[in-house]
């Protein structure tokens, strides 16, 4: 008997967002803060002969200028893989807009002023601005080799699986270079003192921003705070560390708390999605069963490694898609290039992943003339099977979802009718799938207090960031229903490694199945306490009480939760707090396989193109969330549609775009996101809810699985429509008219 | 084997504070804030005819004006006791500096403009300034009667030990009415959202302010938040709620965040201590044996009620002494006068009995001829011995801690040489004792949160204000030594009602027994988790394990607490959560009987008077602590010197002067209180330590002790070197000069 959950209740913050009293990092004044700006290399790869900041720091109003000449006692570097980031550059700079010097200043002016008066001298180095270059044995290197990372992934024996096909595909595909465009910059507040840190900072994983900043600047974690407020939006741009270290060390040598918020321009030059070229070669029999794979991908990492490692392997995983393969064999490489660092970004490595595997579907479907639905579904992974070797084994459905977003719009009707019907004269339609299944929830290692007070109403403590995507008002709705107390009564605390407990990060769609569960279990403890103190309440066993409406209920009788806390304590006073632990040896073990669940990320796109321009209108786009149980499926829907759109961000015209190693467009005019005017015309979230996630009430995450297959399925569609395949992504009016052309002989 | 419990570590805030960092209420930033003032009453009795806010609300720059007609939706009346007291005057002011109405603008020059815009029309009423004229049948009255509270307490048949004694006495002495002189003044931002409520106070009991807005505004009590960053001294004048309704309420009016800070004058026109009258009869045996006591103490509680009511409760109880009485009869009462609300000030009550109380046995022991430490040793409760009917019996032993306070300042040599020994031809010198007893700790009422994070180290949440008394560094202290980690691994949060767990209060001598008390027991629920997960690790049962210097030992073989969270979360992450409950049910219930423990107060003085002059010069002045345990020694010094010094400043010359309604000296020019220029030449605390108290490691609270005494032991030498007694506070140069004059015959 559900109260809350499973109903789309509005969210905690929703006034304070329509009202704009939300407070950002940036709307934060610290006492004693100023205000840091950046110097950014002009160079995309260079070496740093010379800063002379002496000029800079006598300008008055300047409290202190960073350079690599003022980290004495700090380790300057980080890395959530490989801790080759410097905090500013030291002996090179390997990317424009790479930090290599900061200013403090008690105004921006003033800190403008001092940047133009630091003097770098550089002495060019060789751009390395392709991925097939940088690995040419004696190319020049970023670092000591180019390679940042390469992860093997195999199974079976592909060679003999070839040889077995009937028939082998070889296809290689590209994705491009994208940025998150999270609405807010980075930006941090870092305040130093000899005594420890404090951050103010827009970080999706503060926990482990905390671990970086203790290490770099010697503390402990007790020293360390990190706070994060309203957050608006991260998209994994705000994973692991990035802007803190520098405006800590900025702290550091001005002495004073260092505002640092970067613009889009620089926030473009922090972090982005890895660009992919993916080889995909595939053996199948006749029938359509899939019998070998293997593959050879490149991501291309940029200058620093940041998550690129950890992205690699996950795209290697992640290329075998839902599909059951007795081989495969995967090689998937991580390429250091004069550009932006690459990091995570919603459902790292999938994207590319099943750009490469589904449009290769659909190839091979076509070319064995077996309908693209049932040749996904034939060789689809079922509940209980094995998905990934060792890995735990499939609680989902994902046929079923398959299926839906097929229905939903209309496939059977295409089948019947043929794909590539002409509208008119200039427009045709196709319809298009795609799908896939990453491994996801990170590890299980959360934590989260729930505290009652007297009057019965409830603060949940959680280190999940809400960064947009309602985690708050998720959480709040488990301690209520757990807790039997209406919404309005809880409010929930997140986000400050100070005060709330420990929580591994908010990503990999994670924070409803394991803070969700361990605010669960923080409210089970609660319970625990309520029914002990009414046991002695009533003189009656804890066996014979039961709790409903914020009251314990015993024999006829009741007594509300705050009445049992007043009578503990005596007077209006007290409270009660519940501890919840999330770990891979809590809830008898059943968290510690990974992953922590399977995420199905499935779209059906139906595409109008015009074959005259290139130009693509989606008049019906569907995907599908198995969400286990929708905690609030409004804030599902708003999660899965939001990832939805995104995907057809990089499947229609985002790109960032290097020309001799310079960023020709960081800002929204340049770089094109998803406005409501490419929005689908219906956009469409379905949610399967079978009760079979691990989470709280067998919910699981989503938010990711929206994003994975827009590009496959909006490509597959207009192969549907014309017979063209293409093979790059993104597809812009011109990219796709060029390949109407060349199939047209026109080229 | 305690390491850091019994030793003189530093103070975890000291450098924050040395260097200026530590931030107060009034050095925040919200963002969005504006500025409050306030428009205070310049009649101390008139009815509020009209008030026009008109032109200051249509002045460019405001946002928003408070009078009584924008109190809409709010229950406009608070009071620790009596909710007489309303945000803003309502139908009459009643004393000189009431708010009568605020104005939130851009900035204060602003605001100030606006203040001048309001017009109010005042009709005069009749002053009512003695607490005499007050009480008498008819006279003009504050509220609907002028007696705000009576307490009675009683035991035995007075009458029947009247009869029963050698020689019954009757004085009547006066106390001054004085202010707490903290260094900040108070201090609040209040933010008002139809969500809920934030507050930055300057607030010793968030709690209880949490409470009061909740209900005053309409919200739950997760829907308020009160934060207590440093705070500049309390000793009670920032205990309950005091300009917080205010801040919140022009907040509403304003729709931004709202800085209240007032003025060192506009603090002095909002608490204070009781002004009192106390009349003393003693009945006595001629061997000095106390046989029955009779008291009617009024105190002057001013305006409103504040915690007038409990004041007059502890006052009768105080005035009872260290002593036991077979028969007690006291009646104390609260009157209201046309002045500053009159409130809790450290120790409340308690130096008003013990001026009474104390300057009479002295004049007891004078009239029948027996040494006066020898007449308090003879009368003097001792361990074990019910001190108050029904009450908790009495754990210490302040006998000996009055016998160490007399040898120290060499009692037993003025006892040989007879007191009034001349110096010169104008300065005799005389010694005196003052003691006390008081039953503290307010209710048992605390909650604390200890977080051992993964690497060992502990961040510890308590609702402990840290006011200047080190709370934070005592807590830590309590944390280290429990789980023998060194005392730089603890950082300790405290006050923050959203974040930090419940605590009724700071003040009552309460924190390190009771707050101390619930971080050790989540210290210990720690422990436990370490020695379950230590006991897996080693597979062993817990009882063979045990805990040294941040590891658990087991058989020779030892592991570090931050590798067993490692252990159980799978890598560097997770952290342990241990609760501290302190109930009256806890702790096998020993905590349940009122009070928690008993404080003494036990002054020595040694005078210096200059019979020419009446100037009061203190060569050696030691007080007694009996502190069961110093957690840390020199806080406890500290806090006790401190009491003492401002005992002296009651003592010898502050006092709140009005005139004709009007406060004539609230500023440090006109108020004096004591400096270094003032300070004893040798200022002395003994601290006694014999583990007797309910607290972590047998420690006992203190703080309030030291100011009791002061006054009776420094009139009380006067009196022994001159044989004059002083019946009323302070003891000005002019009124010593007088009293000795008239004791002359020269008057």
């Amino acid at each position: 008997m559900t109260t809350t959950v499973g109903k789309p209740v509005p969210r905690i913050d929703a006034l304070d967002k329509v009202t704009g009293r939300a407070a950002y990092v940036g709307d934060l004044e610290i006492p004693g803060m100023v205000h840091g700006l950046i110097l950014r290399s002009p160079w995309p790869h260079a070496r740093v002969l010379s800063i002379d900041s002496t000029e800079a720091e006598r300008l008055p109003g300047v409290l202190g200028v960073l350079t690599r000449d003022h980290l004495e006692g700090i380790d300057a570097y980080f890395g959530s893989v490989v801790r080759d980031r410097p905090i500013v550059a030291m002996d090179k700079v390997r990317y424009q807009g790479e930090p290599v010097a900061a200013v403090a200043a008690r105004d921006l002016a003033t800190a403008q002023e001092a940047l133009e008066l630091i003097r770098v001298e550089y002495e060019e180095l060789p751009l390395v601005s392709e991925m097939e270059e940088a690995l040419v044995p004696g190319s020049p290197a970023l670092h000591e080799t180019n390679l940042c990372a390469e992860q093997h992934y195999d199974w079976g024996d592909v060679e003999e699986g070839f040889a077995q096909s009937d028939r082998v595909f070889e296809d290689t595909f590209t994705f491009p270079m994208v940025y998150h465009y999270a609405l807010e910059p980075h930006t941090s507040i870092g305040h130093y003192t000899n005594q420890g840190i404090t951050v103010w900072s827009t970080a999706q994983h503060p926990f482990l921003v905390r671990s970086d900043l203790a290490r770099m600047f010697g503390f402990s974690l007790h020293q360390v705070r990190i706070i994060v407020p309203y957050l608006g939006g991260g998209f994994g741009s705000k994973s692991y560390t990035k802007m803190e270290p520098l405006a800590v060390a900025l702290s550091k040598v001005a002495g004073r708390p260092v505002r640092l918020a970067l613009s889009v321009e620089e926030a473009f030059k922090t972090v982005r999605r890895h660009a992919a070229r993916l080889t995909v070669k595939t053996g199948v029999k006749l029938d359509g069963t899939f019998v070998a794979r293997e593959c050879l991908i490149y991501l291309d990492t940029g200058a620093y490694a940041d998550n690129g490692p950890l992205v690699a392997g996950r795209a290697g995983e992640r290329i075998a898609g839902p599909y059951r393969w007795p081989s495969l064999k995967v090689s998937s490489s991580a390429v250091y290039t004069n550009s932006t660092p690459a990091g995570s970004f919603r459902s790292i490595g999938a994207p590319q992943a099943a750009w490469a595997s589904e449009s290769q579907v659909d190839i091979i479907a076509h070319d064995l003339g077996i309908d693209p639905l049932e040749i996904r579904i034939k060789n689809m992974v079922s509940r209980g099977e094995e998905v990934r070797r060792g890995q735990r084994p499939l609680e989902g459905d994902p046929a079923t979802g398959l299926r839906l977003a097929a229905e939903a719009v209309g496939w059977d009707d295409e089948a019947a009718e043929e794909s590539g019907r002409a509208v008119s004269s200039a427009l045709v339609t196709g319809k298009g799938l795609g799908c896939n299944l990453s491994g996801v929830g990170s590890s299980p290692t959360s934590t989260a207090l729930v505290r009652m007070h007297v009057d019965g109403t409830l603060t949940v403590l959680v280190g999940t960031t809400e960064l947009g995507q309602g985690s708050r008002s998720a959480m709040a709705q488990v301690a209520s229903e757990e807790l039997t107390v209406p919404m309005d009564s809880v409010d929930v605390i997140s986000s400050d490694t100070s005060i709330v407990p420990y929580d591994r990060s908010t990503g990999s769609s994670r924070s409803t199945t394991l803070m969700g569960l361990a605010v669960q279990d923080g409210a089970i403890e609660v319970k625990d306490q309520l029914l002990e103190l009414a046991a002695l309440h009533f003189e009656s066993p804890v066996e014979e009480l039961s709790i409903e409406e914020g009251q314990v209920l015993c024999r006829g009788e009741s007594i509300g939760f705050g009445e049992l806390i007043q009578e503990e304590f005596g007077g209006v006073a007290g409270e009660l707090m519940g501890r919840g632990y999330v770990t891979p040896r809590s809830h008898g073990g059943r968290l510690a396989q990974s992953p922590v669940f399977w995420e199905v990320g499935i779209s059906a796109a139906e595409v109008e193109l015009d074959v005259e321009t290139g130009a693509i209108r989606i008049p019906h786009y569907v995907s599908v969330a198995d969400v286990g149980k929708a905690i609030n499926p409004q804030q599902c829907e708003g999660q899965d549609e939001g990832a939805a759109m995104q995907g057809l961000g990089h499947t229609l015209f985002e790109e960032m775009l290097y020309e001799d190693g310079q960023l020709l467009n960081p800002n929204l005019i340049d770089y094109k996101v998803p406005t409501f005017a490419e929005l689908p015309d219906k956009l469409e979230t379905i949610l399967i809810e079978n009760g079979d996630g691990p989470g709280p009430f067998g919910s699981k995450g989503l938010g990711e699985g929206g994003i994975v297959a827009a590009g496959p399925a909006v490509a597959n569609a207009i192969f549907r429509a014309t017979g063209v395949r293409i093979k790059e992504l993104p597809l812009t009016p011109e990219r796709v008219w060029r390949a109407l052309r060349r199939a047209r002989g026109q080229d």
